[in-house]
Parts: C-alpha cells; structure tokens; sequence
C-alpha cells in the first residue's frame, strides 16, 4: 500500500511537471531558522501569493504574511467566528480535477461555509519530506494561491517544516480556517423534523475515485475527475434565496454521504430515508466502484454537500443550484421520516427498503 | 538519520509507559470517517479534554469540539485578533523536560503570546501512523490538555488523519491558535532604536540538546531538560509592569537565539550586539554544545524568548522576570548599537568583538 515500498518517491506519480534531475530540491537547512528557510519563505511561498518582498513598504505593513512575525496580526471580526482545521496527506498528490494544494484550500474553506461562515483567513502549514522537487513545491504553492483567490481567503500565517527522507512522504499541507459567522446561519442537524427534504449537489464519490485510480494507476477511459471545488458560491446563493429554510448542510468528505446522513440520524434522532435511483453517480464512478466493490455512498467528495430543506423545498433548493454551472446535476434523493428501526435506510431499485451501513472505516486511506 | 531505517518504530524511543503487545493499535480504519473514527475522537480525542460526551446537553452547546461540526462556533471577539500556526514533527516524541503534545500547545500559545495577544483557542490536527499505540496516544492527549489548562486556552476544533506505516515517522501534530490583541501592543522589531536593551529570560538552548540527547541517546549526567513551556505569564507580568517601554519581543525557536538577533538586525536596520560572558548557559547544554560542535546561541528554545526594552530599562525588566521562579535566570545580553559593518556581533570572552554567523540552516532536524 506504501508508496515507500516502491523505489520512486510517490511525488512522481502523476507529476503535472519535469523536473530536472539536477533541479533544485527541499534539504533539512530549509526547515532550520536560518538564512535558507528565510530566502525559501521570500522566494518561493510568499511569492506565490501575489506580493513580492520587493513591493512599497506601504503593502508590507497591510500584507501579514509579509511581515513574517510569530503570527498574524488581523483586523476585529464582526460578531461570531467559526474556526476549522484540517491535514491532508493525500497520495499521489496529484490526481485528476485537483492536486493537494487545491484540496487544501477548498477542504478547510468548505468546511467554514457549510458551518454557515463567510471564509476569510487561512494559515499554511507545510510538512515537506528531504529531497522534494523546489519546482514540484512550487506547482503545489501556485495551486494553493489560484484556489484562496477564487474563494476570495487571504493565507495569512504560515509554518514550514522539513524533515529526513522516509519520516514523511513526500508534502503534507494543514490548513486552519477562520470565518465570519452570518446571518441567517442554518439551525443543524439537531433541527431536523419528519418531512424535511435531503438534497446532494452532484454526482457522488468523484473525488475518492478519482485518487484512487490515480494512485493504483487504473486506466479508466475517461479518468474519473476529482469534484474537488469551492461549495461557497452554491451556499451564498441559497443562503439569500432560501434563508431558513435550509436545515443543514455538510460536504460529503470522508465517509461520503452515507457518514453525513448516519451523523444526521444520530443528532437528530430521526430516520433519513434514501432513494437508490435519485442518488447522481457518473458512469466512471459507477463502473469503478462495481468493478472496486464500492458503494458510491461510501466514498469521499471533495465538493459536494448535502442540503437538507423544510418539507417541499427540494424542488426550489434544486432548482436554485442547477442554475448555477457546476451544480447542473443537483438532485432531490430522500427525506427525513419517523424514527424506525434503522437509522438511514435506503429504497434500492430493485427489492425492498434495506438499511444503509454506516461502515466501521472506509477502505480508502489518504483520499484526502 | 531517520528512526524508520532501524528496526524499531521511533515512538519507542523514551516511551514513558509500557504497552503491552496485545495492546490496541491505530488502524487505518480509524482515519476514514466512519463508526470507528467517530468512538476514536469520543473516547480518546474529546474525552481528554475534560468534557465527556454523556455529559449534559448543556455542556454540548457550550462546547464546540463535542458538537463535531465542521468548524466550531466561537464567541466575537472583541478587537483585532491574531492567528498562528505550527506543526510539530520532533523526534522522539518523547524527551526531557516535555513531549509533542506540550509542545504543540506551548509553541503556538507562545508564538500568540509574543505577539501582543492573549491566547484563546487552538485548533488540534494529528497524523498518525497505522500500527501507532492508542495508549501512546492517549499519554500525548493528556500532555496536550493539561497544557492547554496551564495555559487557559481552549481545543476548540480537530482533525484526524491515519496513514499507511511508513507514510509518517509515529505522529505529527499542527496546532494553529486564536488570540486577542490586547493594548498596548509592542511596537515590534521595525522599532528598535540604538541603545534598547537586549534580555533574554532564561538559560538558552535546553529544548534543542534535550531533544538531540534523547534521540542520539547520549547518556550526559544529568540529562539536558527542555525548557519546553508557556511564556504567557512572564509576558502578561511585563506588559503590566512596562507597557510600551517593551519593544519586542520573540520567542526563540528554531535558529535559537540569534536567528531571533538576525531577523530584528533586518527588521531594524541596527547592528545588535551581545555579550558572551552575559548569556546564560546551563553547564550540561555547554558541556554538550562543546561535545557537538555546536554554539548554544543557534539551538532551539520552546520556553525562553529575547525582549527589547527601552534604553535603561533592562535593569527592571530582569527584576521583574526572576521575582517569577520559572525566569531566575533572565539576564541583560546586550544592546542595540549604531549600524556597523555587521548586522550582529558578540563581544566573546576572550579576545575582540566578532560578527555573530547567521547559519544558513541550523545543523537539528526534527527538535520541534
């Protein structure tokens, strides 16, 4: 299972770019305090955020990144905040529709918009491994710098640390996420009542297929794409549309959306019931699950959620994403109903209505 | 250099409790979001923190981390905030004087503490290798959250990943750390004018030789202990008693105390300059610092910070800091000069002044 095990290191799998042998690579002084980690710090991370250390003394004092202090120095936030982290270690690094730079920034800012906040500050936190490519860290950091822009986060604070070949492999990136809680913000899976109508904003399970068919080289035509997107702009739009009339919402990550509905069931002590045949899946996804022995369920999204709204809102709550580009498959596929003997249950298309497992773990290890 | 090219996992370096054989391990299982990672974060992650979730509703709406929502929901916060990060990687997880999980909350609380802010929340983010001892990492847990009560801050957010053996040496832990600016702030290095007084508030470089000694297992009598703590109150208690007359401070990790000269020497455009004869160094970091090569004014520190002060008030600033026990030995270092030809230099027992190096990268991986 370890890319160890093999003799390449597993950043080249899926390397987006060549890299010369002789090109320049991360060593242990980068990670020490001294005048090399400070000139990788300038050169290679600040850089990719759009402000050079050469520009006006004016953007340094606004920049906190520049300043490089112990830690960021930012303006009051206007009521309450929401506060969210998460480490990704996922293998190879890069993988159709994303890379780990992209999954970094969307992951953590995804998890502030479903919490019903307004993403404004993300810091940085590298753990790279001996011997990583510069040029390699520099695709990753270009990665990371397109996706806050298009989600509109500053990075803010940073860390980087390096340590000796085989103590990592090859880049993890954690990112900690503070948002501006608004108004109104949606009650959660407690408030969830019997009628209630769930809600997935597209095809289910791209993202963990799409890694591991990266990672075990399955050549699949076409190569299932990440979903690996911002859900901000779909939530600000239901957000002003529907107000509170959504209940809940949650990016479908690990455990996919079968662990989103068991944690709904648990909290809200009700039954959420599934229609087997509304569940969106793509045709790639689908022949690589049969193929896996997977169930779509049960498997990472990278950027789609879960909606629940009151009773006899999906149809405007769908009709709401589907007008916006990347949510064209969004679809009404259940709803919360009495409380019975299974916690989530699911009407498959063909036979009765069976309960939906909620397995013990996933098999599908660094998917994210 | 790397613990995985013996035979024995690193975290078996210094552990200090036995674990049986049979003893219940980290499984891949545990990292992929289903009914396991849930029972690991309640019973393990959520229930070292004081707060056990068959407490009362009340306390689960007053508790973030229990509500296990994508991101916690914190009060506002009065004026402007900051926001640090930090992961943590030290090798063996275990050493004098501390473990990754005091350090974890010490270095992100100190990165706040120094600047300006009092610290409120941290975000807690574990890697963990499969095969990894749940006591193991029940031991750490506890590190973490009786720091965190030294400390007064509060884990408000967590994030768990699981990867294959060999993916990552035992465990690494990101912290990132929520304060409030309070008044007044110092003004910061940019500020420092010539003849500002240097102090450092205790014996430099114990984290780093500690740490070296426990991983090199270099039976030194007695052991070098790591100063491995919080700064929080020496700063709180120096702020009270010299407001603005304090013009910087900064804790001195990485690159030791003269990565923290050099980068004030950048930031103000002076020359700083120290005596050697001043600097306080235990017998056992000297005696190891000569063994090793190395020159304690570059090995890490996790407890020990340099403060600038106004002109003629180091006298006071050192008072106060030993009428603390944990600072008796804070001592007056040196002074801010004219710019000269040097951005550092050190007045050495024997013989003239000389410029202080600033190394390219100090020669400890993994001390943090």
């Amino acid at each position: 299972m370890s890319d160890l095990q093999s003799h390449n290191p597993s950043w080249q799998l899926h390397c987006p770019i060549s890299i010369p042998d002789n090109g320049e690579v991360i060593t242990l002084s980068h990670g020490e305090g001294g005048r090399l980690m400070r000139r990788l710090i300038h050169e290679h991370i600040i850089s990719a955020f759009g402000t050079m250390p050469s520009d006006s003394q004016a953007v340094h004092q606004n920049d906190p990144l520049l300043l490089m202090d112990d830690a960021a120095r930012l303006p009051a936030i206007d009521g309450e905040i929401a506060l969210s982290t998460d480490s990704f270690v996922v293998s190879p690094l890069f993988f159709p529709g994303g890379d780990i730079g992209s999954l970094a920034v969307y992951g953590t800012v995804n998890d502030l918009a479903v919490s019903g906040a307004r993403p404004l500050y993300l810091t940085l936190s590298l753990i790279i491994e001996e011997g990583f490519p510069i040029a390699l860290l520099d695709h990753v950091l270009k990665s990371v710098s397109t996706a806050a822009r298009h989600t509109a986060v500053q990075i803010v604070a940073g860390d980087t640390k390096v340590v000796p070949r085989h103590a990592v492999d090859g880049l993890f990136i954690n990112t900690a996420g503070v948002g501006q809680l608004v108004d109104p913000i949606a009650p959660g899976a407690n408030a969830l009542c019997e009628g209630d109508e769930l809600i997935v904003t597209g095809p289910i399970g791209q993202h963990g297929i799409a890694v591991l068919c990266a990672r075990e080289e399955l050549a699949l035509e076409p190569p299932p794409q990440s979903d690996c997107a911002p859900l901000t702009r779909a939530i600000s739009v239901l957000r002003e549309r529907m107000g509170m009339r959504i209940r809940a919402m949650r990016d479908a990550t690990r455990g996919g959306v079968a662990a989103v509905l068991h944690e709904w069931a648990g909290a809200s002590k009700q039954t959420l019931t599934i229609n087997q045949c509304d569940i969106p899946v793509s045709p790639e996804v689908r022949g690589a699950c049969e193929l896996l022995g997977l169930d779509p369920l049960h498997v990472a999204n990278e950027g789609t959620m879960v909606v629940a709204v009151e009773p006899g809102h999906a149809d405007c709550a769908v009709e709401i994403l589907r007008s916006l580009p990347e949510f064209v498959h969004a679809t009404h596929i259940g709803s919360v109903t009495k409380k019975g003997i299974s916690p989530v249950t699911i009407a498959r298309t063909l036979g009765p209505e069976q309960p939906l497992d909620d397995p013990l773990g996933a098999p599908l290890p660094r998917i994210c």
